[in-house]
């Protein structure tokens, strides 16, 4: 399995343009002396689909040859990726099957066949899902764009941290949350590429932990848990991202629900910006691991600005 | 009584750089769908002290002789522009005094705190709320920094749509909402002046409807309600706006608690931005108004994010 180099991100970047905006880096006096860092936002909550993840699946969408967009794509998810898929096929003219748990809110499904994906229930488990998307392939020949196990998915997801590089090339240390790994790896190639003495980061919730004990143990431990209001971190590492964070990442570090929680609200309520729980992992990595990045200037890749706005975790 | 001319904005301009951001104008496919028209959004709710107000604050603030700088400032508002003048004081390293109604929420009354202000308390009464103001006036030698009945004030107010227009040369229309009328009157000098063709609307809720009867009828009608969501709309025109008004704006047009409240949603939700109910009345406006706007390309000037996150207006 293969890691996307330098050259891969660039040419993603390049691929993207027509479909994938240059988002914004945001700051905040107020939140700097919070945390005593000096944070910069890079603001893929304002992006094409509503996160980062249309950054992935339009470089692994826009590469495929005419022969294989004519056969369509297929993909599983219940959020982000799903909706990213959809809009990139669309932008390409072809056609995109969203494998979706049949336990998922009707709204989210709905987010996707907004953008023209065609979705198909499934059994809420990881064999029906896989199952189902098996015998789209075989029956379709539609390509599988997986959220994170794929080279020019990880590629994709790089360019936001190539953007935030490029505009802000002084940055001590960059973080980004961790579901399944694809962000944080395309972010650290750039980094470590770019810039070899910048420090890594990786932000999980401490209920969905399994990329902090796999970077500690070298080899994949399982997900224990699913239950964490980061919704969009549920996610495992591969064998591809994690061989990618022990080349690159300096430390994955956890934060409490409550934590996130807090860091949201005060995302919101400081920049002035709708950042979804997952978003705001790498905040709330800050302000809890206060010593560690005091007086640094730190990019945070702020993943996504998706949710219910009817019930905020805040309110209960 | 004068107004300011496009030389005073933009000897304001330079004069309030040093303190208030040039904020970023965001777009909204979204948005853009749902209303017929091209919305470009100043996002002033990212500005210092999460409101437009600190423009032209510290105008006024910044443009004091040392003499009189010396005595310090006084005003009175329970508000963002209490915010402004305080932050834009301590800027300054002079003394703000804020004659604040007592019945103001405590939360508002630490946030002009929080700035520097000294806060000083009257009854919720205009003739106490004067009063107050001349009291202290006397006794210090301070300087009246009113909220909108001041050139300089209105000077500063402009720069937000010098910065909209140089950004976006070729816009059709540009609009603000109303309260006492400085923002727009700001709003209006400069649109005239660089691009006569342009139109110029303001947008009031149609519970504090003054500025649109004053505008109608050509004289001060008196605000007969102060009961909208729209909280930093509760002001009255003055004869110094009413007369700008008259000689720039296009149209006065109103807008339903309903619409604004809807309004607002759908910014947080495709925008991804936190904009507190006064800075959706523009938006809400180019909804209700959508065949007047049609296909055009409209300038929205988003006042200001500052509000409790806890008692959002569609939870009930």
């Amino acid at each position: 399995m293969t890691a996307p180099t330098l050259q891969d991100i660039l040419e993603a970047a390049l691929r993207i343009a027509p479909l994938a905006h240059r988002t914004p880096v945001l700051t905040s006096r107020g939140l700097d002396e919070l945390c005593s860092a000096q944070v910069f936002f890079k603001c893929e909550n304002f992006q094409r689909t509503g996160s980062f993840k249309i950054r992935g699946a339009s470089n692994a969408i826009l590469a495929l040859s005419d022969e294989e967009a004519r056969r369509g794509v297929v993909t599983h998810s219940s959020g982000n990726h799903a909706s990213a898929v959809a809009c990139a096929a669309r932008h390409r003219g072809i056609h995109a099957t969203i494998v979706v748990p049949n336990n998922t809110p009707k709204a989210k499904q709905e987010t996707a066949a907004g953008f023209g994906g065609e979705i198909h229930l499934c059994e809420p488990t990881l064999a029906a899902r896989s199952a189902a998307v098996e015998v789209i392939r075989q029956r379709t020949g539609a390509t599988m764009v997986h959220p994170y196990d794929n080279e020019f998915v990880i590629a994709g997801q790089g360019t936001a941290a190539l953007e935030l590089m490029e505009d802000f090339p002084d940055l001590d240390a960059i973080a980004a949350p961790i579901s399944g790994g694809g962000l944080l790896s395309g972010t650290s190639i750039v980094a470590k590429a770019l810039k070899p003495g910048l420090e890594v980061f990786g932000a999980e919730p401490e209920r969905v932990d399994d990329a902090c004990r796999s970077f500690r143990s070298g080899k994949l431990e399982p997900l224990l848990s699913t239950d964490t209001i980061a919704d969009g971190l549920r996610g495992a590492l591969c064998e591809r991202t994690l061989g990618i964070f022990q080349a690159n990442v300096t430390d994955v570090l956890t934060v409490s629900e409550a934590q996130i929680i807090e860091a949201m609200k005060l995302i919101w309520r400081y920049a002035k910006i709708v950042v979804e729980p997952s978003g705001a992992v790498p905040f709330a990595m800050l302000m809890a691991h206060r010593g560690r990045f005091a007086g640094r200037r730190v990019g945070l890749i702020l993943t996504g600005g998706n949710l219910d706005l009817d019930k905020l975790p805040w309110q209960t």
